[in-house]
């Protein structure tokens, strides 16, 4: 049931993010509410930067409607981390990250899941297709391994 | 693969909270990790509030090793959501949490997932039983369908 | 230097709030940067409530440029709290609060500040005077002392 | 009324930090509150970089008092932020922070504001003298200009 632990070359994309103070909770360690926002500024980062995507002006958006995350190494204010990303699948309006956070030297992952996006209009929230432009932008960082998180 | 929306009466305990104007993303509702903030609210008062639990005394603590969400509705800030909880499973050392979040006056999750809470000693982090006393008094709480969510 | 500690009869406007498990942070007491939090939802609540506020289609909406807070008590999840709003002072685009938060059964305030809004329309972001609806919709809301916090 | 704004010449030391997902509001923007959390990395992080400061085993911590701050410029996920810390003043007890946001390759400040610790007791939470080894430590870091924020 426990997975198997990722390592970095399982990802292709990377996003460095700076703990916070109120990162850290009453057990002294990042809470793993947290995480997922780790996972969630990379997630949208990676559409930002390779897929052109503009979330304040999109006329289609990605929602959440699912995630999980594997908790294996806690984190703690004021190290550095980062995230790996890679796209599991590609449907026909939902996206699938792999993610995983990694510690600075370490190629073990500390923490790694899954978020899943579905594309909706913008205004009716009605689900809708993936842009053509996202799904070629995002080839180079389809996952090349087959193993669920 | 979609599960079968939650409903009030498969939730044995109840905490209610005020959504905040930071809840809200640039989406104009609140942002999916939010959710598993208000899932760990509930899930600590719990212990809290029916089996005496004091983090930050007790020499045994409950760490999340793992947790997932389904996003089902839209929530947004100013409403009042109502977190239900359910103890799904009481292992030696692991605690499984069956969660949902409710509109005011809804039947029908608006999300609904699951938290893991492993028991480690405070100090070393060590895995550790669950304090009987614990066990005990969870009881009453316990789901009583047998379903995933 | 330090202020006189204000009491709920300062106040106009109550706002309960549910405190979280992520608002502790590593002393084990909710972190500084939340009260600012509870501030910004009460706020913005009364806005919404009493003055008929939209602030996802508004056009003209409350930016903060000044905000500052004195902490006196510490709080502590999970317990609850209300936050005390009056209007200082309408300016001409400018909308000043006093505002503070109370444990439950204390009269005495926990902490104490102030937050200045000033309108802008929505899209060039300059600023525009503050609309009649809500200039005439706050005036049961205005402070009653002229003291500063 | 309006302060000057503050230039990076008038800190001496920088924090650098990703801005993410969750900081933007539904505004589009990053949270006021959120400037805060900025501010308490950043002055937290000049305590444990520069003058050993050990936030989970000190018996003398540093709490939040008081704190302000001039919002100047919007900031927007997924841009990254620099925080600039001085030291205003060193006192018996507390230490007063002159603290400044700026955005990539701007000279001016994005926000600007102050926040004073109290250096308390962990255990009695009774106010004690900064410890002579942080006193020296921030030496380097008090602020050159006599101006307030």
């Amino acid at each position: 049931m426990k997975p198997d632990t990722k390592t970095r070359e399982q990802y292709a994309f990377f996003f460095p993010i700076q703990t916070r103070w109120a990162d850290n909770d009453m057990y002294g360690h990042v809470n793993n509410v947290t995480y997922y926002s780790y996972f969630d500024s990379a997630a949208n980062a990676l559409l930002m930067q390779k897929a052109g995507f503009e979330p304040k002006r999109s006329p289609r958006i990605g929602l959440v409607v699912n995630s999980t995350c594997h908790f294996l190494q806690e984190l703690s204010y004021p190290e550095m981390i980062e995230v790996g990303v890679a796209i599991q699948k590609i449907g026909n309006s939902s996206l699938i990250y792999d993610l995983a956070i990694f510690k600075n030297n370490q190629n073990l992952a500390a923490a790694q899941g899954q978020v899943v996006h579905v594309f909706v209009d913008r205004i009716t929230r009605q689900n809708c297709p993936i842009p053509d432009s996202i799904r070629e932008a995002l080839q180079p960082y389809k996952s090349t391994d087959s193993a669920c998180a």
